[in-house]
């Protein structure tokens, strides 16, 4: 057995991938041997899932081949599903295979949470995956052929988005402008679709600034949207969802964004977890495990106030930016380094032409924001896979 | 009241809008009042609807908006749906209001015959116009969407074509060429993809050269068509087909091409009826009513060995040809002409390249054959739109 130390990365999501990237640069040759481990040979960019979700953009342009990110004389991969987390062997199972580590990266990202509301996990739909969003998209426009088959079917044009958070106000701006286009291709009267954004909180996109909060729920009303807010869904059917008391609304596409939790595997591993995240310490580590370094979702993190920090790619980012530095630190005994979350700002698309945002302590929205959004991708992609990466996946028009 | 006689064609399928185009040409001004009644605004291009439905083409290619063919100044145009044909009064009800005639022309097209096999109806879809077609498409890539997600589910990339005729022929051949852009698109392994062709006669094409159907079934064979010739569908349930002695053969798509038969309402109507269609006289009208002329799927005709001319295109533009050409003899009292059906070939599409067909007494394969289809289409569209509709709809490459 060679003495080379053995990191093993799980997941190539942001945390994952950037932790892989961080790595491939500053290790020595020789000074360690990575594997990076993830279930399909793509990683995908899942702030812009709610495109491909919609219709509005190819899933193509959501993912890029592992392949074309790491170099793989440098780092091993391998595509497998995780089976189980071995920290006292430290060892991981994998679906066709075992491997062992002397450091572990769990990146592997989160599971919806649905606040156990009935039927809401056999009937809904996620935007998560590549998978699951070209189902939804070609849900969608099979609600619309069904339809004019059976015009009395008009529940096969309501689409309810259940949350009002980042990914439901973005993915109701791309269905929005959608919508024109399926009517047209499927001869169909735009009066008859309707689309339902139900949140349970008392504001869409709870803890945003409200001046932009309210714009972007006028510019989304005038799209179409009927916004349900402080609503609850009391229950996910086979003919749509039950909201406040009982009231019925019937749909064949139920699409839930209501929330997000960790990873079971997480929690089958024996981390002490909240909603399946484990708080880390400082320098990303799992309480007891010095060892083993979790990003992203899977990963519990708290602001000054005491209130965990949200489950972004921009946070995971910056995580695996860290957790990379801290395992070339330890390899190297030199001191770890702390995770400090350095706000970058925050915009959300509304469709095309249209966003709201804060960057750099400013508020922006319309052309400029969605010009922002824009960036904050291309920026991404650039830092992932250079000027070739930006040029095959950037759209910029 | 004019005196002024009132022609009325019931549909817009290739015998009603060869009535018509010939009408609109022939007629002196103020000669007749001429109304065409159609369910949809479009004709729709039925030998091409097999490319649509397995999504090699667009549906768009299929259809012409009708105000493109006919001269509205010459010909009035009602977007309705035929409710009920008053023959004892000379009063068509539709819909939305009801039209008297002195001349009908029906050309309402054909129905699915399923023979009475349990489920067809309920379970299976149709090749029979846009919006069937588009169901077809929206739901095969929807399959590939859904096995993605439920990766034990191959029954979801299971696809059953009931009966080898001509359109189920030329539908397994456009289907076996789409798969493996669907596979790429989705990821799925081609290897997984199932496509059967099931034929209750003894062979595939009955009635068409035997060589040539040899010809087909080879080609159709090695691009993954899986022939079950001699085979009856016994019963279609919500998973699949069972078929011969009990063996069921699990998919969630099973498309039925295997039988034409008249109209319900031309029943309804009273006239006597076989299968729904009419035996119509050497003039094209109906038994015992002077002033009705029935063309198209809804005509029944015998050639000189006693056999039923089969329900295609080119005998329903022929007959819409000599119908115009009666209908005007009628009104300026001149001999009618009796129906002789020339046979001009028969082209049978395998996909992309590849046909197999007779025209002009010689048998035709391969690059020829699908060159010789194509030259069909083109004409066809020349024949009703002329050139600019030919630069428009035709594909060239």
């Amino acid at each position: 057995m060679s003495n080379i130390p053995k990191i093993v990365i799980l997941g190539a999501g942001y945390g994952g991938v950037l932790t892989a990237l961080r790595l491939q640069k500053e290790l020595n040759y020789n000074e360690a041997d990575v594997t990076l481990v993830n279930k399909h040979d793509y990683h995908y960019i899942t702030t812009h899932l709610h495109m491909p979700a919609a219709g509005t953009d190819n899933p193509e342009n959501a993912r890029v081949s592992i392949s074309k990110l790491i170099d793989e004389f440098k780092i091993d991969f391998v595509k497998s599903t995780v089976v189980q987390i071995r920290p006292q062997d430290k060892k991981v199972i994998l679906e066709d295979g075992t491997l062992s580590y002397d450091y572990l990266v769990i990146g592997l990202g989160g599971e919806p949470e649905t606040f156990g509301i009935p039927g809401l996990g056999e009937y809904a739909m996620n935007i998560r995956s590549i998978n699951s969003v070209r189902l939804i998209r070609e849900h969608i426009e099979y609600q619309f052929a069904r339809f004019k088959r059976e015009p009395h079917r008009t529940d096969y044009l309501t689409f309810i988005v259940g949350g009002a958070g980042f990914t439901g106000i973005e993915f109701v701006g791309e269905l929005s402008d959608r919508i024109p286009e399926l009517c047209k291709q499927f001869d169909v009267d735009p009066a008859l679709v309707k689309i339902y954004n139900i949140e349970a909180a008392p504001t869409a996109l709870p803890g945003f600034d409200p001046e932009l909060v309210e714009y972007g729920m006028n510019v989304l009303t005038k799209k179409g949207v009927t916004f349900r807010i402080g609503t609850a869904i009391k229950e996910c059917t086979p003919d749509g969802v039950v909201v406040g008391e009982g009231e019925e609304i019937k749909s064949q596409t139920v699409i839930w964004t209501g929330g997000i939790r960790g990873n079971r595997l997480i929690e089958d591993a024996g981390f002490e977890t909240m909603r399946g995240r484990v708080k880390v310490d400082d320098n990303l580590r799992a309480p007891g495990h010095e060892n083993i370094y979790i990003v992203g979702d899977n990963s519990l993190m708290f602001n000054e106030e005491g209130r965990p920090y949200p489950p972004t790619a921009q946070i995971a980012m910056q995580q695996g930016v860290v957790c990379a530095h801290n395992l070339i630190a330890s390899i190297r005994n030199q001191p770890l380094k702390g995770f400090v979350f350095s706000n970058k700002g925050t915009v959300a698309s509304l469709g095309k032409g249209e966003a709201i945002g804060i960057a750099f302590g400013k508020k922006y929205t319309g052309r400029t924001a969605a010009w922002l959004k824009k960036l904050i991708d291309l920026r991404y992609l650039f830092i992932i896979g250079g000027i070739p990466l930006v040029l095959r996946k950037g759209k910029f028009f």
